[in-house]
């Protein structure tokens, strides 16, 4: 029985890359996205064809009981959840405070904070149990700093970047690596970005940004980065890391 | 008609010293807590007989539309609120992740991060209208750090944090004063501390830590510091201050 | 005999102002600077003819001994320094890497890192011996992060403010309050900036973001937190606080 | 002609182990380090050993131009540097402010902070001509905080960090990567940390926290963050990064 890397958020970018990146070196991946099941078989179809093995999930984890029947599920079938990788943004867009509703910023709480409280209340029994798991969260510039128009999303990333923290304190010396990944920049991603930008302007920010001058992050090479976080040795864990295209500046020069 | 200060989580500690310094100043303190009418009428009567002029409000600010009455009431019917002061706590106590449950994270996100979007929100307009005003949020240690059975505190803490970033960055430029104050360390407060810890301990740990050595926090030392972020010039305007014990250490050292 | 309040940096900007404020509050005021002893001469006659106490010393503080003769002077022959202010800058302009001379990097560390370090070498023992004692650290943006031409400055701030962290740690609980103050932005201030940008260029950003708008930090309000810091009561210490103008955006927004 | 990895700081723990790793990629390895000719000859026989290329040099850095000509002659006569690792530190044990000379705290920065200042200034030209290149800083705690007894040490190590990010912000546009990597706890190394306790308590150290439950950080994992950044592409680079042993606190939390 394979060992099992559950990604919560996998779409066409770091979601669907880590998954991919993860199904190469011997896991078995479980992909788990809110929508779109055709994209959703495209990726899993991918990593079938290239050796690997993986399985999807539509499911919209806002629901009760989604992500945790999900997880006692997959626990229960398909094999140990080694690593797990939440991967779910509570980006917005730029909204001034009036035009924030209650429900978008609760909205945001609950994709960016709660989430990964309940995917963590989840998975962490069974990993302490066998002494030993991984947790990669997927973060951004927001868990860093404030900013205008991002109110719902600042407060739900620095929530989740604290709620990391607590959870490290109390989960690495039983084994469990967490680690906070700052990934400060656009993505080079159709099914955020893209989605975000329409796909006019993805096509010509990546024409003008990304392709020729890496200037937006490539979603494979953070992949390797989260690979390399899973095979740290307990003696030398990260747990926190940024990354960003080499072309942009870090979130506290801009 | 006096300007209003008005604080949410006016016990017997930075609340209610906050609401008394601000009264001796000239301006009219609302005081608006959860329960205990006894407590809360002791420092309006307090305030009164001393000269100043206060309110109390005996108020469930978790409640829908319950902040949000008391904004616009105050507004239409007691004067224009200069001040507002983000007084509530979310500190659950020290919980391991299996021990905290769904609704402890979920309230602590309603005190620490919702209510003061939602106070923004309803305050923010009126003082954009006057192009002045200023919004004073007590924070904690919580806010800069996780730690171990802190899950539910340090999520919305840090929360609280960003936000407060990002309503700065919304509106500072229009007049409107944001300060994050973090307060590092363990008030000498009977209605917080001294509930959480049980009288006797309150007073055994007083007699020990606080009152010969100046080891817990004075909350009406705390509330000149308050006092003076809302007399600052709008050129040299104070976004992040720390305030601790001189006898403790701060969060980075311990 | 009057108390002393030692400025380390006292142009007409703020140090300047911190020397008169606290004149005015029955500090006898110690200024030192580099040069311009008419520049000088002014503002210790202002304060003298508005009834506060003051003496001025031209003096290059990187001379071995200056700073620290000053120190033993002052406290022989004037009084005690109850409050140090360290007020000198590193500011070199930009420059890139390759323009950025070893020496320029080292003038950067003495003023910016080492002369602090020789400040509080001098004066802590007094301080220490008395039971009390503040020291206030003028710090700016460059302590908080690096930025492209800052190499000199960035690392002198950067080193600044640990070595204010590291005071504290040893002697905040002996009765040293030492406080690490953030000037985030340019300041009002013909002695730096004006010397800086030229007379012309300076009266025009005056006119176009200081005069009006309280774009530029004016330095006789940072002197009113200033004093505020030094009042605090030892219950409730401030280690770091950040100063900006309304209009500007903070460090981590820019 | 092989890609260099030129290590400053070139013991049995980081260092040697860093240049040990790159070596097995295909890198010649240069080693650099202060004294104990013994010890490098050592390191550098096990890389050959083991089909690796290396050379070594014993050299005082703190002397003028001695980095400086190790530079130009690597470049002139061994091969293109394109790794550069600072590996010094600049912990001076623990010391009280009255204890810490003022030569104490100049070497601290000489190691800490100009060293680094040096080594940018030499190599960069060449890897800005050929649009590429990286250079790797160890850092420390107390780049991160400052602590009692610890002057000299943060003082050097803030400026470190900041010196990074003011690096980053001008070169990383150019090609040059620039990581600050956090070794945030005690290491497991004969050459520092075993000099600095004793051999007697360095050994029961390890047999008591690190071998047994990985509590001390093994150099040879931190080696391989250490490939693992420079293997990063450029659309998706770590400026920062932490290292700690899992049954370690993070320096937020002690």
């Amino acid at each position: 029985m394979k060992p099992v890397c559950l990604v919560i958020g996998a779409g066409a970018g770091i979601g669907g890359n880590v998954a991919n990146r993860f199904a190469r070196e011997g896991y078995h991946a479980v992909l788990c996205r809110r929508s779109d099941t055709g994209g959703l078989d495209r990726i899993v179809k991918e990593i079938d064809d290239t050796g690997g093995s993986a399985s999807g999930h539509v499911l919209n984890i806002v629901e009760p009981d989604s992500l945790e029947g999900l997880v006692a599920n997959v626990e229960a079938e398909v094999g140990p959840i080694e690593v797990a990788v939440y991967n779910l943004g509570a980006q917005i867009g730029t909204k001034a405070l009036a035009d924030t509703s209650y429900k978008a910023f609760e909205v945001g709480w609950k994709l960016g904070t709660f989430g990964l409280f309940r995917l963590a209340s989840a998975v962490f029994p069974a990993m302490v149990s066998r002494g030993k798991g991984t947790l990669l969260v997927t973060s951004a510039t927001a868990a860093m700093r404030g900013n205008a128009g991002q109110h719902s999303h600042t407060a739900a990333m620095g929530g989740r970047r604290m709620l990391c923290q607590s959870l490290n304190a109390e989960f690495s010396s039983q084994g469990i690596h967490v680690a906070h990944v700052i990934i400060d920049g656009a993505v080079d991603s159709p099914d955020t970005l893209g989605k975000m930008l329409g796909r006019q302007k993805f096509e010509a920010l990546r024409k003008r940004q990304g392709m020729q001058h890496d200037g937006l992050i490539l979603p494979a090479e953070v992949a390797n980065t989260y690979y390399h976080l899973a095979t740290q040795h307990r003696s030398a864990w990260t747990h926190e890391v940024d990354l960003r295209a080499h072309s942009d500046r870090p979130w506290w020069n801009h």
